[in-house]
């Protein structure tokens, strides 16, 4: 059998204050093509479906036509989980209907275990969840990490799988191998997010999502797609693709790799602003991509970012080298007192980048009553 | 053909900060069991399933798990639409799964017009939706008021309608007729809202939500169903209902009304502290329903509200009779104080009263920056 291996879609992501959604629907458009001409017997999407727990309307609509396509139009299967980012519970509405059509959704983890059977293969569907749910939805008290819970799940898949068919683990995880980046070495130490590449071993082949580089593990049947698209500039110099996977009626699998093309690439351009305006050097490239553009230049210069706009219109982000070492700060510095947020949006924009959690109407309430009282406090002093 | 016509769910809702959800599965599951009961041919839901745009989770898994039972287990044909208060959208994803086995999800307008034929009826879904969507979509300039689209939609209808069998018009607006309220004869002076009944002569039944009272209009044909539950004090006197109706090939109808018993009732209580804490009294009735309470006693008490809880733990109100003419002010004031809420906080609790629309992130901001540019103006004078 052949099937498709994607994630990370992320669909109603904002990148530098940009909503990717037509970005998402040009490389939706080909996803639909290249399974209209290769016809595979089913879609994995590992979970990351939306950016967030409620994404913005136009995302929802998107992703709607583009699994009715799939599924419907072209009548191909679909497995799909939910991953970090997505609401489990509002994914999971209206599953029980979209089985019918071989529409697999599992938004939550349930605790059957039992496969989707596909062409003689079984396909294991488990979602992202924190170690707590697991050790709750198990009643195994001693599940505290995501590494034992994914080993405690996979225990219980191996009490009911049947090695002599072809078996296929559908998973949203960070699986520790092959090469890791600075950031990943450092979740490693803490050891607290990271599951074991081992554990995966009696399947025929893991489709992971989580991480966004197709590159993220080296094994030949333990793999990452990597994301839809770039989504940030850490991720400028990776090649996105989704695999398509020949699986034999022993579990052997051959993997292919196929890019998508975006509209406009994310990458970074690094030079001297006479350079960087000059016809010579801009008419070769695609004007329209989305840059990060470090200048070299020493002196001051008036307006960088309007004058760089003129050319490429989509500057996200302008760095200038001599800054680096300081940047950080300044960059902090400089989006407090410009963009003049109070203290309450700043940290809910904050919270937003290091959680996953909703900034609920209870934090809120409860940060903001906390803000005045520091404030009534200080200006009694 | 029998069908059972509800509407106004509001599944998530909060009364007086307690989520109805609880006693929203209790009445759902009576709910079912009519239909299981009853075996009608149809469920129309006239919209406002959702109390918000976006609901808690858990009132979106209690939607699926009805929906679920009514329509697959039950085999029930559904045919709902979205009011005021339903995402159009988010409500639309799915829809195109869920009519394989008859379940009618119409999320939004659209403008074929095209009926959902069932056991020879025709129904027509049409959600709520502003005049300005149905003025783009009609490509009608002149609509501007909701009477005017309704008359639009309705004439669009018309050039298709087959008066030879039976027709039932599903909707969600304000339809003027029958016995108004103080506050809906102020809305029908305004007149934006307000929707004349003549225009659903043509239909043989016309299944409205909206209003939450199913006296709200007296029509042979033309109906509201009511709320589900009481969701304010202002219901208390209501009797809550949903309509069994029987219509023959020729259109007639016979309308059954069926009450369902809430787990809690909500209700106003008045008396004086003595009376209402005297076993006599409270042994007669069930202590443990939503109350507002209108306490007589002119002399001073000493935390009422905790007297009055250890026999009613559902006291949500608190009046004294004698507080009455001033009682607004008063309570905004208590609310601004007690509650320490800051301005950003009051007006999004304001807003969220006097519309429907989302208080988003880039109004908060805006709101955000204007309240410190005033406080700012004021530490400088």
């Amino acid at each position: 059998m052949k099937f498709i291996h994607t994630a990370d879609w992320h669909l109603g992501k904002l990148v530098h204050g940009i909503y990717m959604t037509e970005e998402q629907r040009v490389i939706l458009n080909q996803f639909v093509q290249l399974v209209e001409e290769e016809k595979p017997d089913a879609v994995i999407i590992a979970g990351d479906l939306y950016d967030r727990s409620v994404p913005p309307t136009d995302a929802v609509e998107l992703l709607d036509e583009v699994l009715y396509s799939i599924n419907v139009e072209l009548q191909t299967p679909i497995l799909a989980i939910s991953g970090n980012h997505d609401s489990a519970e509002r994914l999971s509405f209206g599953s029980s209907w979209y089985k019918n059509s071989q529409f697999y959704m599992q938004g939550k983890l349930t605790n059957d275990f039992q496969p989707i059977r596909l062409n003689g293969a079984n396909f294991y569907l488990i979602p992202y969840a924190e170690p707590g749910i697991v050790r709750e939805l198990l009643d195994d008290p001693s599940i505290h990490s995501h590494d034992e819970a994914m080993k405690s799940v996979i225990g219980r898949i191996e009490e009911g799988l049947n090695t002599s068919e072809p078996n296929v683990f559908i998973g949203h995880a960070f699986v520790l191998g092959g090469k890791t980046t600075e950031s990943e070495r450092m979740l490693s130490v803490g050891g607290s997010g990271c599951v074991s590449q081992e554990y995966f071993e009696p399947f025929s082949y893991t489709a992971l999502g989580h991480l966004h580089s197709p590159d993220a593990i080296h094994h030949d049947r333990i793999r990452y797609s990597g994301s839809l698209l770039k989504y940030s500039f850490s991720e400028a110099k990776q090649k996105k693709q989704v695999l398509i996977v020949e699986m034999d009626d022993k579990g052997n699998v051959q993997i292919e790799t196929k890019s998508l093309v975006p509209k406009r690439d994310m990458r970074e351009l690094e030079g001297y602003m006479d350079e960087l305006l000059d016809a010579s050097f801009y008419t070769k490239q695609n004007v329209e991509d989305y840059l990060k553009i470090t200048l070299l230049d020493e002196d001051a210069i008036i307006d960088p970012m309007g004058k760089l706009r003129q050319i490429y219109p989509n500057v996200l982000h302008l760095e200038r080298k001599i800054e680096q070492k300081d940047l950080k700060e300044k960059r902090l510095f400089q989006s407090m007192k410009s963009q003049e947020k109070n203290e309450l949006l700043l940290f809910k924009e904050f919270y937003r980048e290091v959680t996953t959690a909703q900034f609920t109407e209870e934090k809120e309430k409860w940060l903001a009553s906390m803000i005045d009282e520091v404030k009534r406090e200080s200006l009694i002093k």
